[in-house]
């Protein structure tokens, strides 16, 4: 199988640039090469560039253009939140979940250890989700505190979805910031910042088919914080560095995509996940889904611990020399089949062999069916197979 | 005087990008989209362009590939050289020029509040040159810190440029460490790193017709340095968050070009410099150089004081109108035409309206003849001119 017959079901990790994005952003690649803040017409028109992506993107979430830091990705973001909201906001607690992506969990290890933070973790149920009983129990117990609560919208790994809404009603009830690592739910999701609230909110272009390296932070006005690139003041005095234009118009040119045809494609996704359930369960009914998928999850993910068999180690490569693009773990940062900080927590069975599926509007049934048909070959006439 | 025929002399805001490197981005976005993290086929693939594009550039300014770390752009590299030598080497003293970038000079400022650290700056001579002497005094002082000393290779105002090697020599004759933003010269100059031996050096594509929102930030390898995004494996473990491909091979290519013709390109340059200069020189001889073009100093960058006549508020906007790019101060940060740090610091009449004339290879004779011609209008017919 060629490259060009890979079936690409990696698509949490990232996914394939649109063909309107690339020529949106080819176009202005070759016609718009100025520096946004110079003040002679080709600055001008580089500017024009970068505010009217704020304007999209802002109006797409109900948000105040001035609310839209741009940033080089959601780790950025992350980053910059994180250590803004700790640097400004006298914050003196942060409360996680230990399933968090690395960008905030690393980031905030590192505030602990360096801003003398406390940090606390909320409970999770069997499948991952927060347990909204155990966060409002920190939220009272640290009434002394100033306390920023960070939580995702959607775990990259398992896909389990915040009730986003509620948590930052409790955010706002005991006085607590709230950010939310929102990078693979924007583009997927309709967000209403002026109705939930959120105090920093991120997002990453290439989750939804935009470029790689751009993303940005959507920060609160009631909210200052400090920047975390320093010695320019581009971005409102927030982001110093010549901003990426071509990447920022990428980037809105894809938001706007995944906004106008939302319903359709995440029905299209939805579909998809529902038949590939319904498929798997009936070829290896011996599989278990990490997360709930069945519940309040991501459409476009399903993380998959398969039965043992005499290829557990091989599962990942298999999929690859047949030409079928997924993930063990989270591709995100790991680089390798490491295991799973998220799948630890949740006590998953180690030893079973863990695949993340993440499907996109690009993907058909013809190509599930393809992946079906490999495990089922592997799977149901593999006399080895320990089920 | 329509957009497409504007005459573009702000090359050290900003440059147009080279089509060769459009074409391989472009090109690039529609086919390889993995994210280089995962493991299968198409994540290698990404991985493979990244690596390419490390070894191509470490090879030109004969670096180790793993010394040269991926950024969204030259003020992330500054911030990351001097906030990861604060956090990691024991860093007590900084010194500095007082007429850096502001990535440099802002960075230092907060560190030296939120650090702690000593910042001492050397005297410069009546054109900005960095006084080698009072830089050795300095060093001498300051026996008892441990010292980094952060001095850029060429101004992005005045066009100085620093004897980089002399200044390197004499960092390890105090055993100080050595930053120097090198985000002009870099693409115009042969760097050999295992010559003089910089610790932290620094990059911007956009500078040389590469993409924006990409740079690189060379570390030396015998140095070990915190990161400064948190959160991935990414850059061997220097710099969280999904590597912005596009622009990394964008960028690779347009470093490449640049050093395939440097000699051509710089020769180009010089002569319309130098033409220029003949020129101006001939037709305003009241006009004063700012910074020391005669000297060591960016061939593609000139700084001219204008008498002052009854336009002077406006000299920047005619430019602007009679479609002349050019600046005023400095448009990396400013955005607008405030006063420039560095024009302050060398003492120069700030009544005078100063404009930076800045060349690149795709600029020609007749578009200086042009510039040259209104200069000439404005100064030697208008007859309220003050001399």
């Amino acid at each position: 199988m060629s490259s060009k017959q890979k079936i690409y079901l990696d698509n949490a990790a990232t996914t394939p640039i649109d063909s309107a994005v690339i020529e949106v952003m080819s176009e202005l690649m070759s016609k718009v090469y100025g520096n946004p803040s110079s003040v002679h017409a080709l600055g001008r028109n580089a500017r024009v560039v970068i505010e009217n992506s704020r304007k999209k993107i802002a109006t797409l979430i109900h948000a105040a253009p001035a609310e839209i830091i741009f940033t080089s990705c959601g780790t950025e973001a992350n980053n910059m939140a994180l250590r803004g909201a700790v640097a400004s906001l006298n914050i003196t607690k942060i409360i996680s979940s230990p399933i968090e992506h690395h960008s905030v969990l690393e980031t905030i290890e590192e505030l602990k250890k360096n801003n003398k933070i406390i940090v606390d973790y909320v409970d999770l149920d069997e499948y991952g989700n927060v347990d909204v009983t155990s966060l409002e129990k920190l939220l009272v117990e640290s009434e002394e505190d100033t306390i920023l609560v960070s939580l995702m919208h959607a775990n990259n790994e398992i896909g389990n979805m915040l009730p986003i809404e509620n948590i930052a009603e409790l955010c706002k009830k005991y006085n607590a910031f709230f950010h939310s690592d929102t990078v693979q739910s924007m583009g997927f999701y309709e967000f209403d910042v002026r109705k939930f609230e959120p105090d920093f909110i991120t997002c990453s272009a290439h989750k939804f088919h935009g470029p790689k390296g751009v993303g940005f932070l959507f920060i609160n006005q009631k909210n200052r914080i400090k920047p975390l690139l320093t010695g320019g003041s581009q971005e409102r005095n927030m982001r110093a560095g010549t901003e990426n234009i071509h990447g920022i118009a990428g980037m809105a040119k894809a938001f706007e995509l995944a906004h106008e045809n939302m319903d359709k494609y995440n029905k299209h996704i939805n579909d998809l996940k529902r038949y590939f359930m319904e498929q798997i369960e009936r070829i290896v009914p011996e599989i278990k889904y990490n997360g709930n998928p069945k519940g309040n999850s991501l459409d476009k993910l399903l993380n998959i611990s398969f039965p043992n068999s005499d290829m557990d180690e091989m599962l990942l490569y298999n999929f690859d020399i047949d030409g079928v693009c997924v993930s063990g773990g989270s591709a995100c940062s790991s680089g390798s089949n490491m295991a799973s900080h998220v799948l630890k927590v949740l006590q998953t069975d180690m030893n079973k062999p863990a695949i993340r599926f993440s499907f996109s509007r690009n993907n058909t049934k013809q190509e599930l069916d393809y992946t079906l048909d490999l495990i089922k070959n592997w799977y149901c006439s593999n006399k080895s197979v320990k089920l």
